[in-house]
């Protein structure tokens, strides 16, 4: 089949960026929904007026998010962490779970009981009720988790608010992720509400596909641009400034803030003495992205920034 | 590997029902879970107290619930449609979902945009939103959604609630769905706000896997027994009783409540004039489940009814 004809255009073809953008492009919504498609959960009006929703389905496939080789108790332990970072991205507090396991015939029961004892032990630390789900034969292992939660109507953090000339901030260290800690992280929940209860933070996110990709998305969801400095981020052991830039799964928060003072950099100190708060750079006006790696200043021209 | 050893028995060794068993078995709640895992969705108290909030995930894959073949607005149709018949079982009302899609990189976009507008249908004309969801590539097509909604907090019907001695219901005619009816049937959620509102129900379920699997599940959730006439059975047109038993996916409600009144029928009638509402049996102590079929009555041993 030819490749410009569109009615034989495949996913390989337009990339998931494009698809979602397709697929979502003409979406209307009644007064109910506060946020849709493009934040990390959306947040719908429920029926208590002082508290939102807040709603995240996320799924990890063997081959993409994990190997036939990773522990089993890991990969229940990174899906559920995943959808509770998101959470944290909005400062919301996780409350219920769903989850949905697609197994070929042939896995064996040992597997999906250490899957399991992952979810349930992270649903434990972090008091998640899993209230249900399904299990479905299938080709492919896949474990999707559906997350309900809720946050204060007026407290929940988008990644479109950020305000021009905000600092731009990151939690914790980034690169490397996939030499390990992408299947151990742990998510910046208490984070996430230290910060929207001490700061006026801005725009909130966190970083699932890398500062490179996930910092233009919080731009242009802001309409604004953004100035970072390499040298400038705080980068894991053994890490470069473009591993810590590009790398991704760091599941760190980023977010914008008018400057931090001193002070409120004591009691973040204090309240987290293990996890550094960096600030990164500024926020600019729409279109001017710009990184400084070493030799100056460069323009930034993501590759896919528009979902 | 020996079968025997537990190490190493596999999914198709131990089957669904016993899968769950044991993934769920253990599983606590804290006060917020009004119906975990075992009914057709989960209910938990949200921030409001008046109404609460009703939870449920379903996935539909390629080769098990449609084929290459399928037209896939059906697709799409038939995904949303399933978890809209589980939220009419609890007298729900559904409201945001989520959408998980999981495609081969060769599928064509035409079929993806053909599914999303099967789904965007069926939401619009039962006023869903679509909030959000993700897309990853994967082996198989899986078309996953989670739906939340909401219910008056007195009103919910689980399945477990079924008295001695009361009547059992079916709406519609059953059998011989996978003829085409699985992927185009209209999921009963009026009907169900119907039957909450105007009788007393004492227990309803959905017939996803057909009378002869989901009585038994009703029956046992009760703890108690059933006895049905196949004679009673409404049957599609060219269904026989077994099929109408047997086939599943008919997608109706199936409900348990002291004997209507004939006043009760003729409004049912008026109200749907269009779906029979019939009398099939009713509930007896337990263990005892009988059926009786052409020659007289049997005792009937469900396959797989502990789920």
């Amino acid at each position: 089949m030819p490749k410009h004809d569109p009615a034989h255009r495949t996913l390989a073809d337009i990339g998931e960026d494009a698809l979602i953008q397709l697929l979502t492009a003409s979406f209307e919504f009644d007064a109910s929904v506060l946020t849709g498609p493009g934040d990390d959960c959306a947040i719908v009006r429920g029926p208590a007026k002082n508290r939102h929703l807040v709603l995240k389905t996320d799924a990890v496939l063997e081959g993409v998010h994990f190997t036939p080789e990773t522990q089993p108790e890991k990969i229940g332990q990174k899906a559920l962490a995943r959808v509770i970072s998101d959470m944290a991205a909005m400062a919301a507090v996780p409350e219920h779970a769903l989850i949905t396991l697609i197994a070929p015939p042939s896995t064996t029961v040992q597997r999906i009981v250490g899957i399991y004892r992952g979810l349930r032990k992270l649903a434990a630390a972090y008091e998640i009720q899993l209230v249900g789900g399904e299990t479905c034969r299938g080709s492919q292992l896949v474990l999707s988790i559906s997350l309900t939660g809720s946050v204060p109507a007026q407290r929940a953090l988008l990644r479109s608010q950020a305000q021009l000339n905000d600092r731009i901030y990151v939690t914790g260290r980034l690169g490397g992720s996939l030499q390990g800690r992408h299947l151990t992280f742990t998510p910046r929940l208490a984070e996430a509400h230290w910060l929207a209860k001490q700061i006026k933070v801005s725009a909130m996110m966190d970083l699932s596909d890398g500062l490179a990709k996930d910092l233009p998305r919080l731009a242009k969801s802001s309409q604004l641009g953004f100035q970072v400095e390499f040298s400038k981020l705080p980068c894991q052991p053994r890490c470069t400034a473009t591993q810590a830039w590009a790398d991704g799964e760091d599941y760190e928060l980023l977010f914008t803030a008018p400057a931090l003072t001193a002070a409120k950099f004591r009691s973040w100190k204090k309240a987290f003495p293990r996890t550094p708060l960096t600030e990164i750079g500024h926020m600019v006006p729409a279109a001017d992205c710009m990184v400084m790696p070493a030799g100056g200043w460069d323009h930034f021209v993501p590759a896919q920034a528009n979902s």
